[in-house]
């Protein structure tokens, strides 16, 4: 697990699932050489890619891919004002192509990361995962000892309820990664040389009431179910914080979620996760958050949502409501930010109108 | 891992971490055979095994381990009338040798449970990794993605609190079974040749709020911490319902942990589980707990401890009350089982009297 898998591990045939339904959405300020390492298993499925920073600059894509790019002046032309919700210089900007995008699921990935093999030695399709854990219910509401219940050789064990065995739908499927972990600027600096080679073979449901950090960098959704609460923040140019952007998601999201009845698993797959970023620019950009997290995570432990909060948007203007009144004491920032969240439901509603799912299936 | 280990794979030399500290708990009807296998691991520690059924019958010990053998008469002798509360034909008499014990650490295991073996081959020390899980902290507030913290190779990550890294004292490691999965009986019945291949490399806390099915096969937990609460119930002889012993520990014993803010692990270490019991059986003994849980799981939900609960014997006096209360209505067994549990902490303190620790160190 040391190192990532090559072209030829990658190679072996796969049957693509959902290839219609499911679009990858990638933020990038860089050609995507990264993509041949996965074109076994993601040249079926339709991209879009979201340029950050420079929009005069040209991002290469291989040959073979089908794909939309957005840059900058492609939001500022598709949302006009409301853009300002929209993240620059930071690759929050992705969640942009969750708003453009058509489809009922979503993967997205960072273009640092590269096939992962499992402890056989076997390329990771990581995308067939995710849509395994998509497909198949969670259960939030008591823990399975043997972890997914709904995977092959699995089940519930003696004692878990019999009416909960149904499940929920799953909302959201949360991936790992190897190599280089997802840890915070004060860690790296202490721990330089950790990797990650624990391979951790489980998917499990996080349960109801838990919060957890989701990362952005390896993680599927339901667009129908979830999308609207996906929204990454400001983060980047002109903004105080930086790398909070999939933490406010997640947080925004399991709440919404538990409010709901819906899902969200952590787990398998695992992503090789080539590069670890600077630390110290992480630390500038990170340093705010790590003492503002003190409190946003309390605010979201307790949050309450209303019984007529039965959309994930009427959820997220109502979270939006009580960032206002409860965080915007911890900087003025978050008044700007629950603003912003309120703008990216407009701007959601305005290019989804007839609900979630103008071209897609039904849920 | 279709095999348990061979002796010699087990015969590895073994540190003896706690060996002063921690009393393994056995019970069993037959002679101890199964022991051999664990001689290694089980060896430098002091035994206490509880003999049910017939106390006529002599149970043979390998030599050379230290041990102290109850029998019924024990039982009825050292605890007079209260003996009651004691159960009889099930292994739930288990929980008479955490009261005998003046340890601080206790480890339980079934007599068919054999050394497991990880992926690589190797030995699986059980006792060992339940120590290292109940001498690292947990981390019940907010879910770590990479899993335990405090393994080796693992850490926080990003956008873990920073104020909740300390974690809070672990009460409870509660590992799981390779081969013969922990299944009820319908399970069992609709899936007789399931067996359980999956190595999870993984420890978590389970989080706060969250309740679990805690498998009595192999457990450990520190007595000081939570000692009082580990009552497996009434069962067996005379009881309408089995197989509910360690659930009900389990139910108490998290709500009780969520109320004092400590930690119940689960995951490492797997015991090598060689025996189904017999699914028919089985299914005369749950049938009853199957429909009741329906019931007890939302009461153990929503149970709430006052705050001048501070010690254990208070919150399970509490929950005995609130038993009484609230799950008589469901049969008149719980009534019964309110009345045990207030015996059960009377003999408790009387053979603890001046506090948890006796003879042991102060936590």
């Amino acid at each position: 697990m040391a190192e990532p898998a090559t072209a030829t591990q990658a190679a072996a045939p796969v049957v693509a699932l959902l290839k219609d339904e499911l679009d990858i959405v990638i933020p990038t300020i860089r050609n995507l050489d990264f993509l041949e390492m996965w074109r076994p298993f993601f040249q079926p499925y339709h991209l879009i890619i979201v340029q950050d920073g420079d929009p005069s600059k040209t991002i290469k894509v291989p040959e073979g891919f089908d794909y939309e790019l957005y840059n900058r002046n492609d939001i500022n032309r598709i949302l006009g004002p409301k853009a300002s919700c929209i993240s620059f210089k930071d690759s929050a900007c992705r969640c942009f192509g969750y708003m453009v995008s058509k489809k009922k699921y979503i993967f997205t990935i960072d273009d640092d990361c590269f096939v992962a093999k499992d402890p056989s030695g076997k390329a990771i399709n990581a995308l067939e995962q995710h849509i395994k854990n998509l497909l198949s219910p969670s259960t939030p509401f008591f823990f399975n000892t043997l972890y997914d219940p709904f995977r092959e050789g699995a089940d519930f064990v003696r004692g878990y309820p019999f009416s909960l065995r149904e499940g929920v739908p799953t909302a959201a499927s949360h991936g790992l990664w190897l190599n280089i972990p997802d840890y915070d600027a004060p860690t790296q600096l202490v721990k330089p040389l950790e990797r990650n080679t624990r391979y951790v073979d489980a998917v499990l449901t996080i349960p109801k009431g838990t919060l957890f950090p989701m990362c952005g960098m390896n993680l599927a959704f339901n667009r129908e179910l979830i999308g609207p609460a996906m929204y990454f923040g400001l983060m980047g140019d002109g903004q105080p914080i930086g790398r909070y952007d999939d933490m406010w998601a997640g947080w925004c999201t399991k709440v919404i979620c538990d409010h709901l009845g819906l899902g969200v698993k952590t787990g398998l797959p695992y992503i090789f996760h080539s590069k670890a970023s600077n630390p110290f620019v992480n630390l500038r950009k990170e340093y705010k958050g790590i003492y503002w997290q003190e409190e946003i995570i309390p605010f979201f432990q307790q949050a309450v949502l209303p019984k007529d909060c039965t959309t994930v948007q009427k959820c997220y203007i109502e979270l939006a409501k009580q960032v206002k009144e409860k965080l915007s004491k911890v900087d003025p920032y978050f008044d700007k930010l629950a603003d912003a969240m309120v703008t990216w439901i407009e701007a959601w509603d305005e290019l989804n109108p007839t609900g979630p799912v103008p071209n897609g299936k039904a849920a």
